[in-house]
């Protein structure tokens, strides 16, 4: 039998528009949205009646870059799949996209089957899966018409990490040509590893261990090398690109220019690149190596060209590469010697309000908040309209919104399991007050009321943003 | 005492998303928006319901650039608001921003008089005004802050037409600076005049008198250049600027780079620009003139840049610049002198038809349509969600669209007061079926059963396309 | 009966070659030059001998840009042709080009006749003349193509100083197109002057009357957008341009795309521009005014840009804007309002040392030191190879100069008739030791040993810098 | 005891000067040069003549890319450097350097040896060499001080043939390091050939195996991204970079680029890039083959801007690339298999009088010949002023240029030792009359006088071209 909730006078946000309405929802799907104080939205009536007045109604987040229990440098990445989901639904996120890993020398199957089960029926919200290819071989060519067939539509390469995720030029074409003819998407880690590879070890021949030689190392010219590489290897498989975690000026410049000539090329930048910078890489003792991920933060200067980025729609979702690792046991493991220390911060929860305090700061308006955390990451990844609006049809995945909230962002109270924030103390103007994934409340006033299993596997289909 | 019209069973198009829901209005606004088959949907009752199955709801179309009854080289443009509205009607457009014109040496206020007697009581759909500055003093400039208030929030200035329209380059600072302070925004015809008249002068003195010396004086570079110069100048007013009617993909080069840099710059073009070109203005005999407007039409290749403008939103609307002249007695007056052409084509009626053509030959996608057609006009002047959109709230400003109708362009089916269609011949597939005009039919299937002055004047907030 | 000077044992140092050698002098012309010590250097006689042991022999520079004794805002440049053209010599500087000027309402004739009137006689060294046209009409452009076979074949023209000096578009269009077909050369002073009038007037308005304020009124922007303009009139017209005193990184910009696109469009900039800077006009008291020229002193960022430009040769020539106003009586009259700060700075004497300066500090190699002081300005207006080389053939207008003196630059120690040195108290390298023009001492070792009227009016041929 | 050349009566152009001017040279070297008619010329007595009244005398071209002998896809360039050098001379090129190459697995030293011993005693003109690093490595690092320290002061890497040439970007940022520190000059093959060897392989598979498809694989979009990778290596290591052979429009935007920033990139381009297009390789029957070279010959449209690359001095230097293999038994090892067919033409004999051929049709002007094809290679390659120029003290390498001369290209009657021409039946206007090498007569009026033996190996300084 089918319930009914009502949110009611709420302002409902969403990529396009701002209304006043309230919002019926039946079987778990947003049945429709009614003018606030309309005759029709008076008669409606409900199970359950949730009061959004003075509050915003916007869609759940959608964060297409996140790495739980991933496997890197001898460790894993700390928030399991019901750590890392709880904790996204805290932070106003209803769906992520993880990364399978496929293990080299393995089929993708291989990969594909070890991240469905570590993430079944534990999950908070819903959630998907893009394949991280580490071996391009006639084999796993192949596999990926059936994973695209499958749902699984977007495939990540690395021109980084020589001898672990590392793919050749040759290799890169390979799949960019597959993607081509099978619909699927080519996402892009564009850091010249190799040459980088040689400047980590000059630097630590040269006595350069601490962290912020990390920063020093991978280069803005290295990831614009490989931006422009990856871009006209694109170009030549007559294949669309989506760059991953753009955190040069440098770099966003040869997505711009590539979008100028109409190139379906696009890009995601990530609220560390935003909000730090080298400085937090050069805070004292180990300190900077709570901010080691790659690509590296980047000199302030940066931060604004982002920004600039994200206004003119040259970078076009912000995700968060959500990937932490604990200070204490993991990332001291790089003490002493910053290539060993894991790459990855903790973000899953921080997204959405860091973003709406772009809002207050004037850096976006709140559609384009909404358009770049929830709307384009699902059309990019072909979840629309299911996931990223509220419209009718759409899942019910809605989170109410305080705009006027105040709070300080830290480890004692934020639900990643890691033991340290990269925003630690910082203030911010809104928060998540409740949030419904499939119509079932999963935070109910800042209250956990969701459950491990609630979440389910959703198959994408192609990318909707091209055209 | 209210009335329900309820829409069925169509597919809803917005600039944001696709879905298939009933619409349900009330008192002239979009009352709700419900899943088509919900339980809600199924329980509406209404006085009337129109079946759009298998049909497109789409927003009514803004055309925020019409010239009606303009005077112009001696003559007047040929649709008065009576016809000139009643034909955008059929053509699913159901708003027009038309421009008001300061006579030399009178007050800004004389102009708008005047447009009002002229559109007051005679439109079949709603209508507002930008004001052209014709005359840019010391008085113009004070009284630019009180049409701001009144919902004039719009300025066109003329680089071109010395001794007419034009402005030098430091009125045009004034009123750049001006507009920065009100919030209006300038929009620019972008062409060097005065580099234009000596050409034309030595063109005619050369004995090339034939329509197509129009397209040739008028160079692309000089539009390009007058772009350029428009968009420095208000970048030091500090001062967001609209470019109408670009048509040389130079021009379009110099908004591109300004929106690189993130400088709120705005272009819009028109359908003539993308499916007519200097082939026209070359037909033999004297044909060429129905073709003339200034900027004038380009040589085909640049068609395609303007697609790609358009796709990748340096350019973000598309208005027709309609202004006819009937070919006999109008037109003609340029027999022997390109020059005494009067300068304009009639379009209102075709830009809604012509774009969804453009749909289905894959130059932009369904959602684009809309949101060049209907969204980015009104946000960008200020009509916005009154106008533009489908959206609770929104006024009921429908079209029911027929993507599948096959029809053919022609003067002897068209309703606009004009002897010749600049389409003639032309087939398209989709047609406009039924238009809504606050909740009132204008257009039943095919026949139009609206009435001079149910239209009325909308004032409008300023720009709300920043940001 | 011929004279022969020999000039034995220096480092001849030409725009393309360093030679040790020896180079003879036959009836005011390089004869011959021989490698030092060479069997041929060692039998040459000659009836005197000039000592360049560690010295450069440089061709005499060329000074492409000076305005002697020019009438400009109610006072006159404070060098007449004798004093100016004794204190170029002092400075290395054997050629000087400067402009004649059109009196509005006047022809051209009327304006060279003066200034020939004012240069006969009285000069130490060559001379030859631009035309400014301030009143482009059938007349004076008719008399342009007379002009140019009389060897006045370059042509000033004014984008700034509306009533004084200012064409418009239109103008500068016609003028452009007459030089296509005549061969002659537009030299532009690109400013938007009709917009900087407006932002001068603000300015004084808000009570902004400091010499700083000139600098903030003239904007980088402005230069820019006039130098775009001037660029693409250019292409219309099919003519080469030249633009003056690049003073904005913006502006060189400008000139370097229209460079890469493979126009012919030459950039000077000037001394000041090199090694002064806004800091200098915002001289506590009224010691700015010392600093006041058009296009103005631009902060210190830009002077990296121009160097490069230099380098790149985006920039081709550095010339001096010579126009001289002493502080006292003349600066002066613009306290209180920094528009009637009569605009110019004095430098004539200075270009050559400055530059080899630029050497010392590694802006540019000694090669390029003499290219762009000397060989290249002969070339583009004409004067090669008579001028600006060190070849057989040449006039013997060549510099003895020595690399290793200390200078401190003065108005206590100048030779130019002003009042203050923009570079007072400035330590230089290097120093002119001995002059000669056309194979006559003008300068032997820090004595003056010249005389007004040695000096000749060359005719020029048109530019042979093309292609 | 010494003896006296004199030549007389022509016009001596340099990269900088054209002057009616007599030669005098003593003991292989320039000794003077004076003003024909002059009374110091006519003084001149002489052991020898030469009458060059109505001719050119020009420095002897520096041809910096050659490939005598190399080994290469199973055989070897057909000419020696015997042959290769003989026919150099009849073409005007005094000068060549070579490429020797680096055995992998083994020293530089040992590359170095082979190529010292095929030329020893061989060479009718003068030598010097480039070296190869097929294997960047700790030693050959090394070596490359040492060989800079010997006059072996450039180094060649590729981006292509991998197993063959190839480096990876960790290997030529390494070498680039080390050349910034050792002032030696890396010079690369820009194409992604680990990009292009998968192209290749799926030509082949789709049977695509004429010559045509060896230009269809090798995309102008990869040697882009090449030469921008190059650039961006090159600007991390902070080290100057020569590009050779550039082909492609796109590459060249990317080398123009980098030097509007004022970065120390260069580029090289070939007369077949010039001359010839895809329309040579495409020629029927296994013609194609003759043609097929690396970097490949591109669409006729990609010649203009390579032309305007050579005016705007983005490109510095025509070299020849010259690496015959002869049709039969050579060229033919790849019937049936584009991949196999050696990659290289003849043009060692050509370059001067095509270039000429490009001042008769105004690409270029008569000093920019000299310019791009013996004043900057000759500094480029730090042989200057010994080679390049006509000055006093230079090596007396000089032709005498017969510029009305009449002529056909062909294999006929070129001494290239190989059987076929790649401009077979053109007609150039311009012909070498006389070549004199150091002094002695190498081509005395179209006859060889030369001899094997006479031309010297050259050890070069690092670049002169730098600031």
């Amino acid at each position: 039998m089918s319930t009914r909730t009502l949110i009611r006078g709420g302002l409902v946000i969403t990529a396009a528009d701002e209304t006043h309405a309230d919002v019926l929802i039946e079987d778990g799907r947003i049945a429709a949205i009614a003018a606030h104080g309309s005759s029709v939205a008076q008669g409606w009536t409900a199970d359950r009646v949730l009061d959004a007045t003075d509050r915003y109604v916007i869609p759940g987040g959608v964060d297409a870059h996140t790495h739980m229990e991933l496997p890197f440098g001898g460790t894993f990445a700390s928030d399991t799949f019901e750590t890392g989901t709880r904790a996204a639904a805290w932070g106003g996120t209803t769906t992520i996209v993880d990364f399978a890993v496929q293990p080299r020398g393995q089929a993708l199957r291989a990969g594909l089957d070890a991240w469905f089960a570590k993430a079944d029926g534990r999950c908070a919200i819903d959630y998907g899966f893009h394949m991280i290819l580490s071996d391009v071989n006639e084999g796993s060519l192949k596999e990926m018409d059936r994973l695209v067939e499958e749902g699984i539509t977007s495939f990540k390469l690395f021109m980084a990490y020589p001898g672990v995720f590392y793919s050749d030029d040759g290799q890169i074409l390979r799949a960019m040509q597959r993607s081509a003819d099978n619909g699927g998407l080519i996402m892009m880690h564009a850091e010249n590893g190799i040459a980088i590879d040689v400047l980590v070890e000059q630097a630590l021949a040269r006595g350069q261990s601490d962290p912020r030689y990390h920063g020093e190392v991978r280069k803005a010219l290295l990831e614009a090398e490989a931006t422009h590489r990856a871009i006209q290897l694109a170009r030549v498989a007559g294949a669309p690109l989506y760059v991953v975690h753009v955190s040069a000026e440098e770099a966003l410049a040869e997505i711009a220019t590539a979008r100028d000539k109409g190139l379906p090329v696009f890009g995601e930048t990530c609220p560390q690149y935003l909000f730090l910078s080298t400085d937090n890489l050069a805070e004292p003792g180990f300190e900077g190596a709570k901010y080691v991920c790659s690509t590296p933060l980047r000199p302030k200067e940066h931060q604004a060209a982002l920004w600039r980025g994200l206004r003119t729609n040259d970078l076009q979702v912000v995700s968060t590469d959500h990937c932490p690792f604990c200070f204490t046991g993991q990332k001291e493991l790089g003490r002493g010697d910053f290539s060993k220390i894991p790459n990855g911060l903790p973000g899953v929860e921080n997204r959405m309000d860091l973003l709406h305090q772009a809002v207050v700061d004037g850096h976006i308006s709140r559609r384009r908040w909404i358009e770049i955390a929830c709307a384009t990451p699902a059309r990019m990844f072909g979840l629309y309209p299911q996931k990223g609006t509220i419209a009718p049809g759409a899942d019910a995945d809605v989170v109410i919104y305080d705009p006027h909230a105040e709070q300080t962002v830290s480890a004692e109270t934020h639900h990643m399991n890691v033991d340290y924030s990269a925003y630690e103390g910082k203030r911010l103007t809104g928060q998540v007050e409740s949030v419904l994934s499939r119509g079932e409340t999963v935070i109910d006033r800042r209250t956990y009321t969701g459950r491990a299993g609630h979440g389910c596997y959703v198959p994408r289909a192609t990318c909707q943003y091209l055209g």
